[in-house]
């Protein structure tokens, strides 16, 4: 297929993975329409600060920043109700309280009136199913289902393929392929609190440390 | 099934096939959370205006208005770009340029949010397939699909049924229901402008009217 002028939108957060998934969109050809979602989630503006140095970084042809202040009218998650704590214990058992509920339904949802605008072809986002928090909405039978509904409910000249390249990666094997692309790891953000400096107990601080301890390296951000 | 005590989502524009759909929903013993969106719609206040007065005809339990003022950077219609002029001259044949962009893909996705934080087991939506517009977010097929996606992308224990009991109706069919449930036909506005009294000639002015003559009704709204 020629890429040339093939158009993708990518759902981007300003963490690790959804940069990884841009870069690696970047390099099969295609020309980026970056996507950033402030959701009222507690590290709205760290994540767009990170979002708009990736864009620059990644030489995106176009991007959106799309203001969704509804989630906190939804609530029920702790990324986006501030009177629920964050967990630092560790993972436990079970769907944990930082799941925002049907969230990348929503995202996807709002990509593909965004790709049918666009006329873009693809939308990528960056979910992992296994070795991370045990979202609902991370897993590929639901991403593949998503795709499958937003071909029936738009335009019949609209296709859309919705790309997923670490669904089925570990935590390591996303800092190594992140780094073998050069991806400036250092601009992105994955915390779940809004300090200074990353926590390093959150699930997702958690996370991402642990992937780079297997992949023996270093992650170059600043962590309490 | 007993109903007491279970929740649905309506989503309720203000217009007269989603407030027939409320009222069938309420006729079936559910406790109604009412779900309406301001999207940056040329008839938002008058929708809401709308809204508010069927929620209280209605009395439904609570209700949530939402704004999602991102569908005017997104645009690519009609409805939410005034710079596209509305239709008068009847319908045509494809998708019109009053069509949303997966409008009721995202409009869904939300519902299903809230349906999960209410723990609601049905969201209600008042697509209408033949007799409409040709909207692809209308079409059985889809919500059938989006139903699935929800259900993949949710928590174990949530379990979401779409109801949309106008899919395969006409316009007389709905004007004819409405009027045995004593629908209170005189608050909704389907007109796509934001005139004093609906314009007429809209597509969706036509096809109300149509289905008020085909069911030997006056409707009780003003038109210009």
């Amino acid at each position: 297929m020629n890429l040339k002028n093939k158009k993708a939108i990518c759902i981007m957060s300003g963490g690790m993975d959804s940069t990884l998934g841009a870069y690696m969109v970047k390099e099969m050809g295609y020309e980026i329409v970056a996507l950033h979602f402030n959701y009222a989630q507690r590290t709205e503006a760290k994540e767009l600060f990170c979002f708009k140095k990736i864009c620059e970084a990644l030489n995106v042809s176009n991007s959106y920043v799309l203001d969704l202040d509804f989630f906190s009218k939804i609530g029920a998650s702790a990324l986006t109700d501030k009177s629920i704590d964050i967990p630092i214990n560790g993972l436990e058992e079970g769907v944990p309280i930082t799941y925002v509920p049907f969230r990348n339904g929503i995202f996807l949802s709002i990509a593909a009136a965004l790709a049918e605008k666009e006329e873009a072809v693809l939308i990528a986002i960056g979910v992992v199913q296994e070795d991370s928090s045990g979202y609902p909405d991370c897993k590929d039978s639901f991403i593949t289902s998503m795709e499958q509904s937003i071909n029936l409910g738009t335009k019949d000249e609209t296709k859309i393929k919705i790309y997923m390249p670490l669904v089925h990666l570990s935590k390591s094997q996303i800092v190594e392929h992140a780094l073998r692309l050069n991806v400036p790891l250092e601009l992105t953000w994955s915390c779940y609190k809004d300090e200074e400096a990353a926590c390093g107990v959150c699930d997702s601080c958690r996370l991402r440390l642990n992937g780079f301890r297997l992949a023996n390296a270093k992650d170059p951000i600043e962590y309490m």
